[in-house]
Formats: structure tokens, C-alpha cells, sequence
């Protein structure tokens, strides 16, 4: 591996409620200097869940997303709360969003999203033997709940409308895993 | 497909060089009110390019990524410019990053990176037929690039370093178009 960059200075330049901006001065190990910029990690870590029913079919959501301004079939997520582990996490999400509890939980693969330009990462956890079970969440509205048959998954993944990258590494990554 | 909720008023919120950060004010159709923040999206695009040579390899590139601090594997990626199409701004990637010009470029798929937080949207383009043409890139030292065998590509992918959900989810993406 390289050396890293050295980091000479990090400084806040913009925070909002979710967001912080964090501007590092770095000098590369040629000498080069250069200001980057990058979003502020903070919190516990986040997890999705790839709820999978004993008749063959994963439980999807149709939820609004604010950044394309429009709702997407996507996987259970969410973040972690304090004291939390990322499976206690997935199996709150999967009750809060979908209405069912998992009676076992595996971690599939831990995810970054954009890590040019943040330190998010995402745990992707398989929840399977469900029952019913709703907790109440902070949704603004109640959230569809779409079961898709497991051997339609690969025509869905390569659909237009269907385009969150870390759903479709997530669903692929599992339906790889499955098969071997 | 639910009624999208109403934009009541939208308000940037936070500002620097890279991000904005934009609050709306949400009325959803059951009538609940919610303030959500994301990030404003600007510019034309993103590319991610998955050059593929003669012999059976996929070109990588070994990248500092500020966000995690750290280097990583990852493909070769970067903004469209104006008056650039997306097959273009891949080839001018391509030339930059890894040295090389394709004189086939397809286009694979356009995904979203978190549609609940930005409106990012990065288009997937395969390169074949590559020939050796390098450009000036604004990278602040040269990148190296790592050829890596197709046939070891499933073996990287599920490997914990290898953690970005969109190039996992290109990677896998081509390989299953591949084998049909």
C-alpha cells in the first residue's frame, strides 16, 4: 500500500442539523499539498436488512427518498442507536419498517457508500425464520411492504427504476452467496 | 405508487466549496409535516468506468479516499464536465487515471449512491478494445494501477477491504450480464 497523506489540519466549514462538512489539509507523500473536502462521520454506524420469508421471497419497502425527490423499492435500513449492535439494530429496523422480528441474523458484508467523500459505512445483515412483530417507528408515514419472489430478484436488479447501488451489491452478494 | 409528498418550501441550510446542504419542508400525503435535509445535487453527472482488456483482466486503480482516510481499490470514477457526454467523460476518466483509450464504450447502468440524503446519480460505462493513450489528470500524485483476472473477480469482491457498495454492484452487475 501507499503511504497515506498526512493530514496537516482538519476544520469544520459547514454544519446543519444532519451534516458537517470537514475541510483536511493534506500533503501527499510526493509533497503535493491539496484541501479536501469530506462529510463528518458521526453516530454509531448503519445497517440493511435483507428480510427473507420461508416461502422464498424477500421482503422489500417502497419508501420516500428526499435526495431524488421521489419513492424507491428498497432494503430496511436505518442507523444504530447507542448501546445498539449492528444485528439488535436489524432486527429493531425490520420490526419498525417491515412489521416482522427475525429469529436469526447473519452479517452478509459491511459497506462504504461514497468513501471518497465520507466515512459512512453500512452493515448488511440477513434476517431469515421472521414472525410478525411491529414496533412503532419514526416514519412520517406508514411504509409499503413489497414481497418479491427470490428467482424474479436478478430481472428486477437490471430494471431502470431500480438503481440504489448498495441495495442492488447487497442483493447480488446474497443471491452469490446462495448459490455457492 | 404513493402520492409523493408536497415541497413546502426548500432552504439551503449549509454551504461550502464541495456540498450544500438543502432543508425541506415536507407535507406528506396523510397530512404529516416533516422538516428533511439532504444534499443539494450540482454539476452533470458522474461516471464509473469498468475497463476490460484483451487478455481477461479488469483494470483497477489503488486510490487515496479522504473520507475513510485510507487507500483503496476501486475503479476508476470522476465528474462529467459540461458539454461532455457520459461516454465521453468515461473515456477522458480512462485516459487520466489508468492510461488507457477504449474505442468501445457501453453503458452498463445509471445508479443511485443514497438516494434518501443526494440525488447522485453515477452511470456505469464497460470500456473494451483499450489502447494505450494517457491525459493529464488533477490527481494530486500518479495512481497505480492494478490489473486483476475477471475469473478472481467474485473471490475480491466478498474480500473485507473491498467495501464499495457501487463498485461491488457494477462489478457483479457486469459479471451476470456476462454469463448470459
Amino acid at each position: 500500500m501507499p503511504t497515506k497523506p498526512k493530514i496537516l489540519k482538519a476544520s469544520s466549514v459547514a454544519k446543519s442539523r444532519l451534516f458537517e462538512v470537514e475541510a483536511l489539509s493534506l500533503r501527499f507523500s510526493n509533497g503535493v499539498e491539496r484541501i479536501y473536502e469530506r462529510l463528518t462521520s458521526r453516530g454509531h454506524g448503519a445497517v440493511m436488512v435483507i428480510p427473507v420469508t420461508a416461502d422464498g421471497q424477500i421482503l422489500l419497502i417502497n419508501e420516500y427518498a428526499a435526495g431524488i425527490h421521489d419513492y424507491q423499492l428498497t432494503l430496511p435500513k436505518g442507523l444504530v442507536d447507542p448501546g445498539e449492535t449492528a444485528l439488535e439494530a436489524a432486527n429493531r429496523e425490520l420490526m419498525e419498517e417491515v412489521g416482522f422480528g427475525a429469529r436469526n441474523l447473519d452479517h452478509l458484508k459491511t459497506m462504504t457508500t461514497s468513501p471518497s467523500y465520507m466515512g459512512h459505512k453500512i452493515d448488511v445483515i440477513v434476517a431469515t425464520d421472521l414472525y410478525p412483530k411491529r414496533l412503532p417507528g419514526d416514519e412520517p408515514e406508514e411504509l409499503e411492504v413489497v414481497p418479491y419472489p427470490i428467482d424474479q430478484l436478478t430481472d428486477l436488479i437490471v430494471e431502470d427504476h431500480f438503481a440504489e447501488a448498495r441495495v442492488i451489491a447487497a442483493l447480488l452478494l446474497w443471491l452469490q452467496q446462495r448459490q455457492s
